[in-house]
């Protein structure tokens, strides 16, 4: 592997390139699979007799179930909901329902791009400041592209790795394909699970930035970030100042 | 973008970097879409009155539909599938037979790598002679990662290439990635469409190597690769030798 330059030059200490996660980071995502859940919920609650919960239980247990045959992303997402909905109902959903999951699935794939408070002016600025700006993010391939296309961020991105699951080995080739040094690189997403911890692990540095949703298979209980060693922040906005710091 | 040396140092008009396409080239995949096919057409063929092509056209009509918003791959596949089942049977469809199709979607991603003829000798052989060897594949993330790490020759690729879309975009950025000019770099494929013409658009060397089914959106009709400027052969143990006439 060849070590490009960076367009900045700094100390050992300093960061080099700024990776972002996109879903829930850059852009709103779990909120959209959230508002879809609930239709889902709606369609098939006539079906199911007594406490609801089984609903949420039952599609997240399918999730699971289908991760390691369909990977993440919004079509994992829809077929795991059509499952869920012969099983919940057992076998009564109609024709018709279906056709309504798989209209959720495609108003998710088709979503517009909103891009979350503050992340346009912190990305331009960073950008300007020389950092070198990358994109890690999971899920359907032509998704998250359709995603960067639409954010209209794509041109302050050197570089977009869609990846199909974050962990270690993933940062691991992530830096080496951007020639740069752990020590030098810094994450910023709002998965302790999929952003934080493996990053941290390779001795990078992390930022947290939580979400107002975190689906469920994403969540880890009891994230510390002193005695884990990352940054927590509540706005991006707060990025800059963490890189300054960082390099001070 | 910075060049990397490659392994194999030749002149100016010898192969360097040698790309192959995944599915149909190193491993068999249209074969099981079309087994798929069929046990769909037996599913619904009972509800259709008349000729039964009307299943062929309708399935793929959808596909063609959904390109923009599902891309390419088993999981679009599937949704294209049970949405063809409602239209197809006016509603009719049971969700026992939603459930059948699910399952020939995970039957799909589910299977075992299987190598075409040939393959294993002469990646392993163009590996051993110092040619860079890549694979650039389109479709879904999650399955193309699986079946490269299934096909046993993962240790032999120097990068593995998933895209959304092959076109000639895609090709420049593989190329530059790779840090290989066009006069250097010859890709195999199966697909004229995907594999061969963007290839030599871009000035590069492009070989054709047809499996025994072309799935109906990648099909060019009058495809002809001598007044096209592509390679056409019947075997990849065929490609040895027209690496070593181009770069003789």
């Amino acid at each position: 592997m060849t070590l490009a330059s960076g367009a900045r030059s700094i100390g050992g200490n300093g960061i080099e390139v700024v990776a972002f996660d996109g879903d829930d980071t850059l852009w709103h995502s779990e909120s959209h699979f959230v508002d879809a859940h609930a239709r889902f919920v709606a369609l098939v609650a006539p079906y199911v007799d007594g406490d609801p919960t089984v609903i949420d239980e039952r599609v997240v247990a399918t999730e699971r179930a289908n991760l390691a045959i369909y990977g993440y992303g919004a079509k994992a997402f829809t077929l795991s909901l059509i499952e869920s909905a012969i099983d919940l109902t057992a076998g009564r959903v109609t024709s018709g329902e279906i056709a309504a999951i798989l209209d959720l699935g495609k108003r998710l794939l088709d979503q517009p791009v909103e891009l979350l408070e503050g992340v346009d002016e912190v990305v331009a600025r960073l950008d300007d400041d020389g950092y070198r700006l990358i994109v890690v993010t999971k899920g359907d391939l032509f998704h998250q592209e359709s995603k960067v296309a639409g954010s209209g961020l794509a041109d302050r991105f050197a570089r977009v790795e869609i990846v199909s699951e974050k962990d270690v080995a993933t940062y691991r080739r992530v830096m080496g394909e951007a020639g740069v040094a752990p020590e030098n690189f810094l994450m910023i997403g709002n998965s302790v699970r999929s952003d934080i911890l493996p990053v941290v692990e390779l001795g990078g540095h992390a930022a947290h930035l939580p979400y107002v949703y975190t689906w469920e298979l994403e969540h880890v209980p009891d994230a510390d970030a002193e005695r884990m060693g990352f940054h927590e922040l509540t706005s991006i906005r707060q990025l800059p100042e963490l890189l300054d710091r960082l390099s001070g």
